[in-house]
């Protein structure tokens, strides 16, 4: 690859990202489908212009990911996260149990082997906190006492999600599912975080003090995003995944008083980086496979179709799972149904691992895109829009449909 | 590769750029001489943590020098530079031409080939504009005569550089030293400047009022980073340098009103790339051939010696070029030595064209930071120093020795 053929595919992905995500935003849809399906018109099944297998793009798509999960960390306040109490939790344990069963259900149905069950159980659990809370700010409601638990459970199933991630990973790469083997993974990952956790919060203030004597330029930023990378690094080191490693280095950071100024300064970085990783996704979508004309791919519409249904029920019995107040339970199941970053990254690793083919990819991303395609319009007619508020960095990072262009 | 090993890469880069910009910081020397220096302890001369020729990180340390000419070209008032008038045009050209007659000199002193001869005068004719500049505003001597007379000869000396850049490429790629040959690579380099900038400028008003109509966030940035891409592709393609596009680029879009705009858009991201440029620079740089011990090495210690001498007299005659007021033209010499970012670039081309070999590569890049280190301290006790001024933001990413630790 020269380096015009680089900027070349550098520009396909832009383009794709700002043109599908601009005409996302006219039709009232986030942007981070547009993005999507902008890689699907560039990638495999359109223009072939961005090829989701080059270890280039693939690379600093990874890098967006690595990114993108240090900004949820960061915005991650874990202390209010575990005051919010019952309800939060309730729904999330629910909204993880009931379509993990769900998605491990289509895959006994199926007759697939244990392993690819669990998979495809586990890419049905995640919710989309960025995605959920951009369009709750954008309505005017991130206020209310259903978004708080939305926000909350969102927040909880991002985290058992990541969990979930590294043992999923683990049986991806191989290794037998025993009750010994998942427990270790478990633990490997709980223990990773809350090792990282603890000694982040011992040295992130030591850090901060180091910077601030700093006279070289944005010695905040690559402090920042080396402490970030650091994290990754051993996450992976430690059997554990790089996003793990990401998002601990954010938690650990949220707790320091830079937080704002990190989440500034790592902000304009991200952008460049982040829709790299959702075009890719896009590009890697081969629509052949959902082909409804032919008998061998059928199969996969089929199936995608059947992960969406599986994947809205069991997010809409989550919010009945809301208790203590009247909650509009239904408002908090449809909050939760988008599947967003976290669902993509599943569908990702299932693929480089080998453990998902072309067409059971192309499945678990149909269900990844219709389930955060439905979500904000059906959102919308449930709830009335009320003044604007402001919108976490993360959700507009995610969604990216701010009109900032002066910032 | 592996990601993890990326981020390794990634760390160890900016570990040795912002450690040693630090510590250049401290003994009074800009970061980007650090940033160098912090790039041969962790290249090929030192822990080998980072190669040079590693193909991934050649292509982000290539998006940070399209950044760097762009930014340059965005600080570039094409209008301004030409009511300089007299004394900048004047030093600009005696600054190209004696330097390159001195290098063409050495050249044929040491009965290299005329390809090569060529390009030791061409890689002495820059002049680092973002290190002037930034040194003079340090000192707060921005608005003196002599700094304005350094600063158009600067630029002027820029855009030479790149037209010779431009022709040296074409020689390092093999097209015959024919008078009609030179004459066809000047006429490209020149006609696609101009071409670019026409039609650019034509263009460049529409463009900016179809992003003040989009809603999509960072329009305004992907906006202008694709147009700088594309201008770097299509000088490439035209038979030019990806770096005379981006330049041009950057003319076209300092015409318009969201110039600053821009620049501060581009800047974070900018910030992220051009560090890897100058570290991969100082990792290139194999210190075992300027051994002078080694009777075999001791030649290309003694070449760049002799370059540095003529480099810096060939500036000091400039100097005394300036006309039309009683100007100190000594200290318009000094002000023109540092070859900086622009001699850099001349090396790695001819490295990468085979055109120098690796021990002759050292000898140019030792002409390089011998010159750019030595400006500041000579410069700073020609000069009293004033209270501060603003400096520009080219200035601050190449020396990158702002505390601006919370923009």
């Amino acid at each position: 690859m020269t380096v015009a053929q680089f900027l070349v595919a550098l520009l396909a992905i832009f383009a794709a990202a700002k043109l599908f995500g601009e005409l996302a935003e006219r039709i009232g849809q986030p942007a981070v489908l547009g993005e999507m399906i902008g890689g699907i018109v560039v990638g495999v099944s359109g223009l072939h212009l961005v090829d989701a297998h080059e270890p280039l793009l693939h690379m600093l798509s990874e890098l967006g990911v690595i990114l993108l999960l240090f900004l949820i960390g960061l915005e991650t306040d874990l202390r209010r996260l575990l005051s919010v109490g019952g309800a939060s939790a309730s729904v999330a344990m629910v909204g993880v149990a009931v379509p993990f069963a769900a998605g491990y259900g289509v895959g006994w149905l199926l007759d697939y082997p244990t392993t690819l069950a669990i998979f495809l159980g586990a890419a049905l659990t995640a919710t989309s906190v960025g995605i959920t809370a951009r369009v709750l700010s954008d309505l005017g409601h991130l206020k209310t006492d259903e978004s708080q638990v939305i926000l909350g459970a969102a927040v909880v199933d991002d985290i058992i999600g990541l969990i979930l991630l590294t043992v999923v990973s683990a049986l991806a790469a191989g290794e037998r599912l025993t009750v010994l083997g998942v427990t270790k993974v478990v633990v490997v990952a709980f223990g990773f975080v809350i090792l990282a956790v603890l000694l982040g919060s011992m040295l992130a203030p030591r850090l901060i003090r180091v910077v601030d004597k700093l006279h070289v330029s944005k010695a905040l930023f690559f402090a920042s995003i080396m402490f970030a990378f650091s994290l990754a690094w051993a996450a992976d080191a430690a059997g554990s995944a790089l996003i793990i490693g990401a998002f601990a280095a954010g938690l650990v950071l949220a707790t320091t008083e830079r937080r704002v100024d990190i989440e500034h300064e790592v902000h304009d970085v991200a952008q460049f980086f982040i829709p790299i990783f959702f075009v890719m996704v896009g590009a890697a979508v081969d629509l052949r496979q959902l082909n409804p004309f032919d008998p061998s791919t059928r199969q996969f519409l089929i199936i995608g179709l059947l992960l969406t249904v599986v994947a809205v029920l069991g997010k809409l019995v989550a919010g009945y799972a809301a208790f203590g107040r009247p909650f509009r339970k239904f408002v908090i199941g449809v909050g939760m149904v988008p599947r967003g970053e976290v669902g993509l990254i599943f569908a990702q690793l299932g693929l480089s691992a080998g453990l998902l083919s072309s067409g059971l990819y192309s499945s678990v991303a149909l269900m990844v895109i219709v389930t955060t395609f439905l979500t904000p319009p059906v959102l919308r007619s449930l709830l009335v829009k009320q003044p604007a508020e402001e919108m976490s960095t993360v959700a507009e990072l995610v969604t990216d449909t701010m009109a900032d262009k002066d910032d």
